[in-house]
């Protein structure tokens, strides 16, 4: 059974909605997921990670790239990458912000240059939406592939929306295929 | 009176029409706009482009980034990177791709690259879109800021949306405001 | 044994020696190994990178992203993106410039998002140079982990240095890897 | 006399050096300079800001993207933005790492980003270093373009190198010129 780690920073619960998503379908899926809020990280967080066959990294889209709290998280991984102690581990990434586009690709890019710093493997999107694949509707409604990009919406019960939610649970599918065919 | 070129390579037609906005509010604005297809360039093209005080730079996002008949344009540029010549050349930038994310960032990072690789200064959006800012309804509706971003529409005569559209004026007259400025 | 395509476009001939040297490492390491220069494709060309389990893109870094000639392959792929054909095949990247950093990430970025929309999983390096690592002089000396990243040198036989030529082979072993434990 | 503010953030003082350096420059070429460090922001440091016409932001590439002290500040202008109430100021940027790569574009990108979300208007570099341009020697080693970018020495006197100091005092003497002509 794959261990899968979702390390990730909320803001107002967005992020975290989506984290909890991804767990649930990881769950049903077959691995052993594992959420971790990066804020406060302990021993046993720090050890999760290392024994993660993957690692899921999850950040609001800030003025333009991950939120600081992730990044101070991705500052604390420089001795993991002088060990390079992450090797080889599969990585995938997943944002939220305000706008359809929103530079969300900016965070994702950031996700993936520091993943392949720390010489992980990374995993992205599969489903194309509905202007390209009509039975998608809803589905990668943002049109991002190097991850899951969300929208939040208003409704502070729903914040964001069920095409996202569903595109959370496919990408979480698609990450569960992956840890189990590369373990 | 500035002279503002317009660099733009179009597929079916959604690049050429954000181009022609943009040309007809630069001369609203009081600024000389010239519109140059990339695909056939003629000696007196370069010309335009060397005498101009701005160039916008415009190309579809095709599987990511600039399309290749832009990339060419892009490429020929060679010698005059070499020269600086365009050195201090107001630059700014405009994509159209099928969803509202659709990696256009990734264009529109591709042509700020560029034109910094030719020591020009690159001037983006300055309008927030109705997520952040009630009065914008429709427009930046993508939520890109390093430049203009629109989303194609099906209509064969629309093209791109009644909101794209104001979203170029805007920018136009942003881009017309600031080559006055810098002149 | 996995079959790797390396999909390359070349101007002056330093992309094509890594390509080949990626190429003769691949085949010790156990895979079948196929040089496709994307210029000038046929059917079987096609149907190569359709039967790889893994395709490796290279290209030259001119004007900040990748040469035109490549740019124009990977526009050709949009109808394999609609059916999502290359859906979890391996992938990697690999560029040369004249300066050390030299906008190589751009490249870099442009080719992870492309494969990114391809649905395929993305493969970086697993090599810290020098500074962070006194075993590995001369190895990954530019700094760059999302792919291969090689500086032009001026002997014309030489091409690039031999600390990028040994990067390089490093960089085809753990493609080869990569592939052995994906199939 | 234009105001210049320099935000930055560092680690080991590399890049309290180059904010330094280019501080110096600034004055000598008639501009009123202000170091600030990010760290810890009064109520005075945010005035200045907004009182400056041009704000180069400044922060050590870690782990592929900036400080997370930088991100901080980064993020806790969010109210700044939602008011545009820096829109048209000048801006540029500046980084280190410890390879002439180092990823540290992916920082001058999101530092872009980051200033065009505020609607700010950039200013990149105007050097070719020695492998184009001969009498460059030591100058834009690196090869960056969209803004400075230079590599930490192990010097611990000298931190950067006689050469990217040098280029950063021609960066600065080109924000200068631009900040005047800005005006």
């Amino acid at each position: 059974m794959p261990n899968i780690a979702i390390a990730y920073a909320s803001g107002r619960g967005h992020t975290r909605k989506l984290a909890e998503e991804i767990a649930t379908t990881l769950g049903a899926e077959g691995c052993a997921a594992r959420l971790i809020e990066v804020e406060v990280m302990f021993k046993k967080d720090w050890d999760a990670l290392m024994e993660a066959d993957a690692i899921l990294f999850g950040a609001p889209t800030y003025m333009g790239s991950a939120a600081a709290a992730f990044k101070h998280f991705m500052d604390e991984t420089g001795d993991i990458w002088v060990r390079q102690a992450w090797v080889d581990k599969l990585a995938g990434g997943f944002t939220v912000a305000t706008f359809p586009g929103g530079d969300k690709l900016s965070t994702l890019m950031q996700l993936t240059v520091f993943a392949a710093q720390h010489g992980m493997v990374w995993v992205g999107q599969d489903q194309i939406g509905a202007p390209a694949n009509k039975a998608n509707e809803g589905i990668n409604q943002s049109g991002a592939w190097l991850g899951l990009a969300a929208t939040s919406v208003r409704d502070k019960i729903q914040l964001v929306s069920e095409g996202d939610l569903e595109t959370a649970r496919r990408f979480a599918a698609r990450m569960a295929r992956a840890a189990k065919r590369w373990a």
